[in-house]
Formats: C-alpha cells, sequence, structure tokens
C-alpha cells in the first residue's frame, strides 16, 4: 500500500470514526414504517459524504418505499469501472432490554464500535466511501472509474434496488461490483466470499376458530390455531433439521471435492463455535455434514418469530382463533426460489390440520449464488487484502443472503467482490452489535488499496 | 316463586342494571398488576352493595395479592346455611381491537349486556347480592342462614381464597355452597351443573442460543428456541386431539352409561354447534367419543399462546435464543394434578430437543370433581329453576374448571350447587363477552327463590 493514503488514514481516523458514529445514530430501520424518516435521512447523510468525497452525479433517488443513492467518478480511461454497493438501512434492535448500550448511541468498548448498524452494513459502506475520499484527497483524482449505487431496503428485500438495476443496466454498466457487508473468516483473516446462500422469507397465518374460545367449554372440540401452526411446522423439519417439505433438496448440488478440502483447511474449533457464538447447549444439524456444509451448503429453514394467543402474565384460558409464523429457507446456488414458494405451498396445503385454515404470504426472495474464485478482480482482490493483514487470503462461502449480488449478475452481467470486514462475533442481527474498530480503518486501507491495485 | 320477589325484581330492574354497569366499568384484570387499584375498588363496591343488601359482618379481607370479601346473615335458627361465592375480577379484555363496544364501557345491545365479565363472574355474582337484597327487602329477614364469600384472584388460580377456605373453615362452616358462575345448557333450559374439570396451567420456556442469531450465518448449526419449543408442543398431542404425555389417562373414568344417556337426551346439532359457536372449518378432538365427551368427560391440552422471536413487521431474518408457550391441560373427576404436573415435566424431560433447554413453571392447578345430583339442596336447586324458567331442570357436567368447588369440599366437607345463568355463546374469556339481561333477572328471581324453598 502506498504511505500517502496509509497516513492520510491514521491522520484522520478520529474524524472517519465520529462520522460514522453520526450515521449509525441515525436509527434506519427500514422494515418499521414509523422509522421512514430516519432511513431517507440516513440516504441525506451519505449523498452530503460522497459530495465531499469528491464523488460526482450524487443523487438521491426516490423509490416508492426507500431512496437509493448514485454517485460517480469516471474519469480514468482505460481503467476498469468499479461498481461500489452498500446499504444504509439496518435491523430493527430489538430485543432492547438486552443491550448493554443504547443500539442508536455508538459506544466504544474494548476496541469495538458497539451500535445497531455498525458491522451490517454502515461501517463497511463508510469504509468505500472513506476509502474513495482518501485516494481523492492524496492523488487528486481516483486509479478506476467508480461508481456508488446505495440502497436503504436491503433488510427488508431490496426491491427498489433490484428494480433500478434492472431498469438501468447502461447507467450501472461496470466491470465488477464490489461489496463490503459480509465478514472475515477469523479477526486477521482476509477473507473472500465466493458463494452466498439465497432466501425465501414468509410469514405463515394459522387461522381456527372465529373467535378466542374458552379452553374449558370448548377444549377437545374446537381446533386451535396456535397448535395446528405448531403441528404444521414440526412436520416442516426433523430433530436433525433435514427439511421434510417434498422437493426441496431436488436441485442442491454438493460443493466440489476441492472446495470440501479448502475448508477444511480453515481453522474451526466446534467447541468454541458452540460455546463462543452459538451458545446453546449443543449444535445441530444434518449427521454427515460438516457445520460449513450445513451452513453454506445445505438450504436449512427456520422459524425465525411466532406468535399467538395470550402471552402476556399469568394465565389466561383461550383457544386462539389466530397465530402467525415468520419462516424461511435459505437456498443455495442452483436452487429456484419460485419453486421452492411452489412445493412450500403444496406442503401447507398437504398438511393443514383439520379446523384450521393456513396462508402463505412470501415477503422476499431470491437465489443463492457463487462466484468464480479465479476472476481478474478477484484475484487483484485477494491480494490487496493479503497485503494489509499481512496474510493469504481464504476463499469461503457464506450461509447469508445478499440479492443484489445475483441482480448484478443477472441485470449487468457482472461478478462481485464480496471483501467484507466483519468478524463472526459482531452479533448482526443481534442485540449488542459491534464493529472492530480496527477492521473499520484497515478496512479503508485494504479497500484504497485494492483500487490502486486494480488501476494498475 | 313469590309474587312479592318477582314485583320487587320487576320494580327495581333499572337500579339493578345501573348497579352492574357501575360494578363492570371498574377494570378489574387480576392478572394485571397495574390492574391492583382496580380489583380492589371492585372489592369496595361489593362491600358497600352487601351493606346495601342488609348482610352482617361485612369485611373486607386484605391478602398478598387481591382482597376478599365476607358478609354473613345467621338469623334464621333451624334453617340450613348457605355459602354464597362469585368473583369480582375479570380476565384480560384483549384483543382490544375486537370489541364491537369498548370492554369496560358495558353496553346493551340486542337484549344482551356487553362488558368483559358481564356473565363470568360479575353478572351472576351480582344476581346473588340483589336476590339476598330482595328477600330483605320484602320480608325483612332472609329464610336461610348465608354466607358470603368473594374473590378477585378467580381468574389467576385463586390462591388467596384457597387459603382462607382452608384455614377458615368453622367460619364458613355451611351445609352446602352456591356457585353462580356456569352456563345453562341451552337459552330458557334451567342447567344443573354437577360435573367440573380440574386444570393444570402451566409456561413452558424454551432457550436455544444466548443471543439471537443470524440465520443465514447460523441456519444449520445451531438450535432454534422457537422450533424446538414447536417439536416439543408437537409431540405432546396427535393430530385428533388424543395427548401423547404418558400416564395422563391413567386415571380418567368413563362417564356412567346412565349419564351418557342422559347427555344424549340434550338439544344438540353439532352443525349449529361448530358454524355458531367455534366458528372453525370443522370440529376436532378424538374420534369415539361425542363432544359432551370429549369436552366434559375427557382430559384435554392446550396451548394458550405461544411468543418468540421476531414478530413485527416485515423480515428480520433471527434464529430466536428464546421461546415462550402457556399450556394446560384440563383434567377430569379422579386425576389427581400432582400426578399430571410429574408426567408433564417427565415429558418435557424426554423430549427437549437437541442444543435446547426448557423450563416447566406450573401457574395454578387444582382437580375435576363431581356433585351427587341427589343430594338434597341440588334437589330443592333444581326445581327452584324449574319453577322459574318453566322446564325441567338438566344435568350436565361443565369443561372449565372452578377451583373454590374442589376446596369447600376439601376443607369445609360440602357439596357445591352450580347453578348458572350463562349461555353458551356469552363469549367467556373472548371479545364481546356478554350477559343476556333476561337472565341476569330471571337469575335473581331463581336465586330468591331457591333460598325460599330451601328454607321451608
Amino acid at each position: 500500500m502506498s504511505e500517502a493514503i496509509d497516513r492520510y488514514v491514521t491522520n484522520n481516523e478520529k474524524r472517519f470514526m465520529e462520522e460514522l458514529k453520526e450515521l449509525l445514530r441515525i436509527p434506519s430501520i427500514s422494515t418499521s414504517p414509523e422509522h421512514n424518516a430516519d432511513t431517507h435521512r440516513a440516504a441525506e447523510y451519505c449523498v452530503t459524504k460522497l459530495q465531499a468525497a469528491g464523488l460526482e452525479n450524487v443523487e438521491l433517488i426516490e423509490t416508492e418505499r426507500h431512496p437509493l443513492v448514485y454517485a460517480d467518478w469516471l474519469h480514468a480511461p482505460g481503467k476498469p469501472t468499479v461498481l461500489c454497493y452498500g446499504h444504509f438501512d439496518v435491523q430493527p434492535p430489538d430485543p432492547l432490554e438486552l443491550w448493554e448500550t443504547p443500539p442508536f448511541e455508538p459506544t466504544e468498548r474494548n476496541g469495538n464500535l458497539y451500535a445497531r448498524g455498525s458491522a451490517d452494513d454502515k461501517g463497511q459502506m463508510y469504509s468505500q466511501i472513506k476509502a474513495l475520499e482518501a485516494l481523492r484527497d492524496v492523488y487528486g483524482k481516483l486509479p478506476v472509474n467508480v461508481k456508488v449505487l446505495l440502497e436503504g431496503e436491503e433488510e427488508v428485500g431490496g426491491i427498489s434496488v433490484a428494480e433500478y438495476v434492472e431498469k438501468n443496466p447502461e447507467k450501472l454498466k461496470a466491470d465488477v461490483a464490489l461489496v463490503s457487508d459480509t465478514e472475515m473468516y477469523a479477526a486477521g483473516l482476509p477473507t473472500l466470499n465466493i458463494g452466498l446462500r439465497g432466501l425465501v422469507y414468509m410469514e405463515i397465518e394459522s387461522r381456527g376458530p372465529a373467535r378466542d374460545l374458552h379452553s374449558g367449554l370448548y377444549g377437545g372440540a374446537a381446533p386451535n390455531a396456535v397448535f395446528g401452526l405448531v403441528e404444521l411446522l414440526s412436520k416442516a423439519k426433523d430433530a436433525d433439521g433435514h427439511i421434510l417439505i417434498p422437493g426441496i433438496y431436488d436441485d442442491v448440488e454438493a460443493p466440489s471435492a476441492e472446495e470440501k478440502a479448502s475448508w477444511e483447511q480453515l481453522p474451526f474449533d466446534e467447541t468454541e463455535y458452540l460455546k463462543h457464538e452459538v451458545g446453546a447447549t449443543s449444535l445441530t444439524g444434518e449427521p454427515g455434514y460438516s457445520v460449513f456444509e450445513r451452513t453454506w451448503a445445505r438450504p436449512t429453514l427456520e422459524v425465525h418469530g411466532i406468535a399467538g394467543g395470550f402471552v402476556g402474565n399469568g394465565a389466561k384460558t383461550v383457544i386462539p382463533a389466530k397465530a402467525v409464523a415468520k419462516v424461511s429457507i435459505r437456498l443455495v446456488p442452483k436452487q429456484d426460489p419460485a419453486k421452492i414458494v411452489e412445493a412450500v405451498r403444496a406442503f401447507v396445503a398437504a398438511n393443514t390440520p383439520k379446523g384450521v385454515q393456513m396462508e402463505v404470504r412470501v415477503l422476499s426472495s431470491g437465489p443463492g449464488l457463487m462466484v468464480n474464485p479465479d476472476h481478474h478482480a478477484i484475484q487483484v482482490a485477494a491480494k490487496a487484502f493479503s497485503d494489509i493483514f499481512g496474510k493469504e487470503t481464504v476463499f469461503i462461502r457464506s450461509g447469508g443472503s445478499i440479492p443484489i449480488v445475483g441482480d448484478f449478475a443477472k441485470y449487468l452481467g457482472i461478478p462481485t467482490i464480496l471483501m467484507g470486514f466483519g468478524l463472526p462475533d459482531d452479533g448482526l442481527h443481534s442485540p449488542n452489535e459491534k464493529y472492530c474498530i480496527r477492521n473499520y480503518f484497515d478496512g479503508i486501507r485494504t479497500l484504497a488499496h485494492f483500487f490502486e491495485e486494480y488501476g494498475k
């Protein structure tokens, strides 16, 4: 890396931190309509900072839901074009009572910055903006052409950005996309993510009696909406985590022997993982598959939440009329989300208990995908990452979903570099989400170095 | 019935209605600590009205939770003593949005009085007070000795009244107890309830990972507290409603052939019951048993409510750390609640899914029981009921639980007359609970007539 960039980052650490904190104070919870103005405010903040970094044609693009932000700098003729992507919306912070410090009051503690969105994705997204600022400030120009596209709906399905990408392939034309919204395999270990799972996210609603009934008077004869939902859900997955919905595994491909072998080289201590990351009495999952295979290369079904009947203090003896569960299936590459939705609908229809009615509502869906690790941009990114962190870059997959990567592949025909600086214990989507402060600054260094190397 | 009493009730209908409405306006929700003052206020209201009715030794008895109310009138030497019981607390009104008129603004509509507690049990309890008032006013005395014991914890397990009965058998000594907290089999059909189910009410809490986890990153390897609870609950009962917990049916006795035959004489239209009472697509329950057997003479298991994970708007992709369900088992006579609790604990221990921890908390429990229909007081009550309503009294059971009846049997050695004026469509514990206004006034007439007849 150039010493000039290194020095620039070092000299500006304090300001970079204050600016990120200001962004983190905005509760841009995209799933909550009452926070729509906050999400908009986060977009405006990004506009200001992109302008300050010297980006041009900075636009706040209104949509039917949350705004998009676009910017570019296209004065490097003959050089490749990088499409930078990030999101400024965050997950809801509940359960609030489990946060040690408030989710929207960013707090430094033990080398980490605690706040909702610190790692996912404001901290990482903002690293890209700061890397561009550093290059512009130090050299007066960028080493490659850059387009920036930020969204505020990533946590709620990203419909607007997907539509925008589909409708503006010329405007967004680039050689490669660069997304910093993933994690490093371990602290200090440079990591490129070359595989993502897809997702079908659904609500399943169960209706039994017309109203809540007295369980003494009707218990034994009336259907129970909560129990009906419990019966249905229990049939969707066995005790080992194997999904029982017919057809779910039809298009699942096993990872190559080579890829599996590389995973076996990754440092991994199952006992530590159980104790410090999961924190349960034991792991679960399909027998015969490693934790990597279970979380990266196998579809999984989870119930994210369930509600129905009386759950206040004390005892209320009702047979509930209604219940709802949030359920998702993570998909691996080659699985078709539409086909999975059909399989779920057929399963629900075939397994709806007597006396109960079920409705399936699909909230979002997107496929899983892989990028080719031999692609030039990926190789440059791997080297840049190694240079800054001083270790060989590893190639892994993630069990999570980043639908935009699929859109870039589908509508722009470009691969995506998933160069992320999160850590496994960052607590994404959980209380006390944090971002490693060292990774924030070294992330800026790494991204700037990648732009320089890619422009050579 | 004496014409004087009939006239007295007729002349005072308007005032009786206003007084009941005043009581119904007090949101004495015993399960909600924030309503403790209201529950106390309901007790004070009863004290005032018992005094006004000419009862003596009227006491408001403070307890560790909600107060009791005691009163007596013991100037009928040689006559039997009746222990009148009722409760002035009510169930929570939620879901509030389903009420057509607010639960604590009693509203007359189509011959009914709509309010939380109108039927269960304020309206019925207040009928007893008004019957005593009518007799005192018309005759200057009561035809029998009377003790009144009212409580404010019936909907939360009735611990205080149970302790009070246990500790004060001399004070409460009586020949028979009279409880108006049940329903008539059908509108206009005088009904005495001679069997009640017992209840074991529990909370089952499930804990998986130490915190909510990202379902993409950990899905496939981490246990899910909601799914663990779903798995456990699904094993507790089969699709037909048969409980699968070992030992549950050990002490269950079938009703006598005679009793079953009498049930077959009751007017019952399963289609109407399904359509107008249950309002589901079909009934459920154990094959080979009639609806009466299923709801009156068989133990049943219900999940009253369930909560865990994210259930807000939109999509949040967590693996929940915690989930809780409210679960009860209704018991028939001869089943021992303590034995049932042990069976549930053993079942939960044996069926806790891998990686999940379960805790069972018992919130309340009490046995089911039967009273002898040939008892003199029951026979007098049956005749009094028939006299006022002009039809033969039928003897039924109820699937509900009134724990105090067991306490009266156990500690005072007396049977209980379950003479209730509710109707099957009153919506106990549900939104839009109502009490038939005609039954309110005829209930007062019936109770007064019973006291007169029992004093002969």
